[in-house]
């Protein structure tokens, strides 16, 4: 058997997610549908992590155990004809026989986009979170660093708390490493990326919500670093709309470019998002 | 009454095309709905042209004439809260009583957009004509500005001919002027602009087609100079797909900045594209 990693870029505007569910089309359905087709035996398509309906990745990383001695670029080909133009397999490798592309992600980078202006323009309208009302952009821009570092994420955390316990019933830590977080302008958008050792579910959406909480005035340092101490659970703020999200990248020790110096790579076992 | 000036901006892959046709929904259609439904009263919707199903506009113009005494900034944001998102008015203004959003056209310039890479990314897979396969670019780069000038394009008219006659049945001018055209590559997209008076239906997605039959091989400069010739009816080249095409702007002669020097600007009555 070989194990394959593959890149994967995908438009999530009309899928339900990642991850498989009953009766819907997600962009794990599709995918093991389409590699299942090239197999010829149903095959599991493992990701880095779920991600949520509407939200977007430009090269989220999947593998995939086969059979089938077809060499990797034929592989890509055949998936990519199989395949609905709104998932692209980018890139398909040898991998590892254990790869795992989410028990060994060493970090990840997400990027949330904003469009500013009043009237949003329709080629933007499922990538962007449109707040045409008025912010102060300086005071975000002036936070986003703020989350850098380890912290503990439970503000941060989905409502449902779907992170909340391991398989025998302990809490799972939520605490994890930010090694960066910046936001910027480029012309009517506000761009923020933040790269982590992981990240909870809807962590980065409610990372947006705080800054946007911030941008609005109802938030200041002093109340973001309080969110950021072990065991508080105060809701951060409201979870920003899922069509802005991008995940941009995700790594591994063995890639070319590892994050960070001696104290990073730091490994996740549990970045659902 | 008042004639309003409405800048308007779709993603044209979900309509078929800008003109009403029957049980179909296009954005003629939805603009007649939206605007009818704010005056209380039907309207019609005028454009500077139709674009075919699955062409983009960044900037088409359309007018409409109604007596709802509604602001113009108020009436942009009452129509864009009831057009789809894939349809934007991104300006609306008040207009001379006698404006006509196509015989006052003056100009309009076409962008038409090629990915040239193996695997067209999902975020581009509507925006892009989709050419991975071997083209000589600078053959095409070079030969695109001899679209220049005045030249009687009949060989890059519809197959359908629906440019043909008037309706007293006599032969309607295929003599366009270009005021430039260009081709330039901009990483793994090819992209080609083209400014003139006015465009047959079909003519800039022909121009397209021509400029990739030229990239590989098959037509010359000599042969696409033959086809530039009055009378010439030999079809240039196949019709490249919709999606790679956008209308980026139209303009008129009481606009700040009109077309060219003292030989332009010039009207065209038929710029059916």
């Amino acid at each position: 058997m070989r194990r394959i990693r593959l890149t994967v870029s995908y438009d999530g505007t009309d899928f339900h997610g990642w991850q498989v569910q009953p009766d819907r089309i997600t962009i794990q359905s599709e995918m093991q549908r389409v590699f299942s087709e090239i197999e010829g035996a149903p095959v599991r398509v493992d990701a880095s992590g779920r991600t949520d309906a509407g939200v977007h990745a430009v090269a989220q990383v999947a593998a995939v155990t086969m059979s089938n001695p077809i060499p990797c670029v034929n592989l890509r080909k055949a998936a990519n004809r199989l395949l609905p133009a709104s998932i692209r397999v980018m890139d398909a490798a040898e991998a590892a026989p254990d790869f795992h592309p989410r028990f060994q992600a060493v970090a990840k980078t997400y990027e949330y986009r904003m469009f500013r202006g009043e009237t949003c323009p329709p080629f933007l309208r499922n990538y962007v979170c449109h707040w045409p009302r008025l912010l102060n952009e300086d005071v975000m821009v002036a936070l986003a660093p703020a989350l850098e570092g380890v912290h503990d994420f439970t503000a941060f955390a989905a409502s449902d708390d779907s992170d909340g316990m391991t398989k025998s019933g302990f809490p799972k830590s939520k605490v994890r490493r930010i090694f960066s977080s910046n936001m910027w302008q480029e012309n009517e958008l506000l761009l923020y990326r933040v790269r982590g050792s992981g990240f909870l579910k809807h962590m980065v959406r409610n990372i947006a919500g705080v800054l946007i909480e911030a941008g609005k005035g109802n938030i200041d340092r002093a109340a973001l670093e309080q969110r950021l101490r072990t065991g508080n659970a105060i809701p951060a703020g409201p979870t920003a709309p899922p069509q802005g999200l991008f995940l941009l990248s995700v790594e591994y020790a063995a890639d070319p470019h590892p994050p960070g110096g001696a104290d990073e790579p730091e490994n996740t076992c549990n970045a659902l998002e």
